[in-house]
């Protein structure tokens, strides 16, 4: 039962709407730096490029829900966001992708050097950040996650291209790469709130919950979801050779032909026209698109139930609507 | 005057051989990873290229000679060394070295992606290390550290081939890139053992002009060094057009023709046979290598100077013989 008429994550954001100035405003303040001018160039071109900064917005909703009333949950938003801003900066590189949001990217911009660098110094303002508020707890949630988040990356890396990945490889990359900052985002709220430990372990939940999902929805997109108008490209998971859970469970369905399909394209890279094509009839014809979908919506709801024991609050049920928001797009 | 009569790194060493030994432990714990079983292999590459760990050294003795006798020098010691080796897998995409310490670098037996990815764990291992101690002062002054080496990359690569560049920028590039990690090292012993400001002031000042005298020795012996042992070659920054004191000085004396020699080989990059060996020629004709030497003496004296405020200790005398030893590389 949706409590708003518009979407979630436009309700979230209006009801948050003056923390997230003051985080926008922190954002602007903290990416500067009088002394090399290529860092405001980078990190403009960053703003600019938008983003939902849905990251940020889970921990002042978290924060908020828990009736925290302070100032330190706008330090940890934004470090939630330069820590991801960072991460995106050093995935283009490692990707060499060329767009993002539907932009150009920064290494394609400026070069993969600046991004590297630039990179590192937007997570050196996130620590820089985190520790103002003096929380030690959430030091040690957004510096663990930091640590997990550089594992998955590094697990995908090595897992590209083989073939032999399981699902339970997948679901650490993606529990690493991108569950890990949604988890710490919305954990730090109830911790810096004083919340009893229940809530701290329902927020740390939902936040797990809701990133898995978000990722699942991703990479079901890279297949199947042409012109969402995000700026991503349909295919470049396939050519980039990453295992995703589309392709694993079709893999794990492969007969001979299929595998050896698999094994040019995705396990030794030998890519030819029609060949995406082929491998998303493949997708339909062992039905991994819909079971991704499936999976997708299973953890949507167990973001939705893990908000169980939060207060009856406005902002809970703006968070429940976003677990079903974000897999709406593959509805 | 001299209390030592083996070197003072080595006597450091000694006297510090069961910190040091535990700080190596925990270096091994911290590096390793269950998830990402690249990155154990490329920091085992890292750990094994040995390295003189002078930064951790700094840390541990800074803390000893202020009274210190908890533990938490070890972790921060630790912390100390994951951030300069992250730099240095940084620094080596950004370079495109293919060798450090003498040994292929890890962008050249893995891959720019790798390094970049293991890069930012060890930065992560970093900042969860230095939040263990719970020490909030000594939290802010690394994470300020971190902040300021990555301005001062950002910064060379910007400053780099351009011959205008200034001294004052040099000694920005610098303080950031090498004298900020060895300030906060330093500066964070006399925090944990609760010395009294002027103690804390005096080994920052000491780090700060340590870590400086290190950098512009090191600048030094890529155009004087020959066959130091320690894998430079010779000539390198000549070669990625970087503007060190050496350079800097040589161009704000030279004549028309060596303007456009300068111009031509560091501003437009395009080098060829021998243009390395009329560089060196350049730097004696204007007694540049001389004067950077001599900047260098002066930098090892106020490092020296700087441990005034600090008690009589076995340590303190260490330190002081430690910047004669720094500079005595280029005498």
């Amino acid at each position: 039962m949706s409590t708003t008429q518009i979407n979630p994550l436009e309700a979230l954001s209006q009801a948050l709407s003056l923390d997230m100035a003051a985080v926008n405003t922190l954002i602007r303040q903290r990416m500067a730096s009088e002394n090399a001018p290529r860092i405001p160039e980078v990190t403009a071109h960053l703003i600019e490029a938008g983003g939902k900064r849905i990251r940020p917005m889970m921990t002042l909703a978290a924060a908020r829900l828990c009736g925290y009333d302070g100032d330190a949950h706008v330090k940890l938003a934004a470090t939630v966001e330069f820590i991801h801003t960072a991460t995106l900066l050093h995935d283009d590189v490692v990707d060499e992708s060329a767009q993002r949001r539907g932009r150009p990217t920064a290494n394609l911009l400026w070069d993969n050097k600046s991004s590297v660098l630039v990179g590192d110094y937007l997570f050196a303002r996130a620590f820089q950040l985190m520790v103002e508020p003096g929380n030690l707890r959430a030091l040690t949630i957004l510096s663990n996650a930091a640590a997990v988040i550089a594992e998955g990356e590094v697990l995908q890396l090595t897992a590209a291209q083989n073939t032999a990945t399981t699902e339970a490889t997948y679901f650490k990359v993606i529990r690493g790469k991108t569950a890990a900052l949604f988890s710490a985002a919305t954990q730090v709220g109830p911790v810096i709130a004083g919340s009893d430990e229940a809530q701290v372990q329902a927020l740390y939940d939902y936040g797990d919950a809701l990133g898995i999902c978000f990722q699942i929805v991703d990479d079901f997109l890279d297949y199947g979801g042409a012109g969402d108008g995000l700026g991503k490209n349909l295919g470049d998971d396939f050519r980039e050779g990453k295992l995703t859970l589309p392709v694993i469970r079709a893999i794990a369905a492969a007969d001979a032909d299929e595998r050896a399909f698999w094994d040019r394209t995705i396990g030794k890279g030998q890519q030819a026209e029609g060949d995406l094509d082929h491998a998303m009839t493949l997708l339909a014809r062992h039905g991994t698109l819909e079971s991704t979908r499936r999976t997708a919506l299973d953890w949507a709801d167990r973001a939705r139930s893990a908000l169980a024991p939060l207060p009856a609050h406005p902002l809970k049920d703006m968070l429940a609507d976003l677990a079903d928001f974000v897999v709406k797009r593959v509805s």
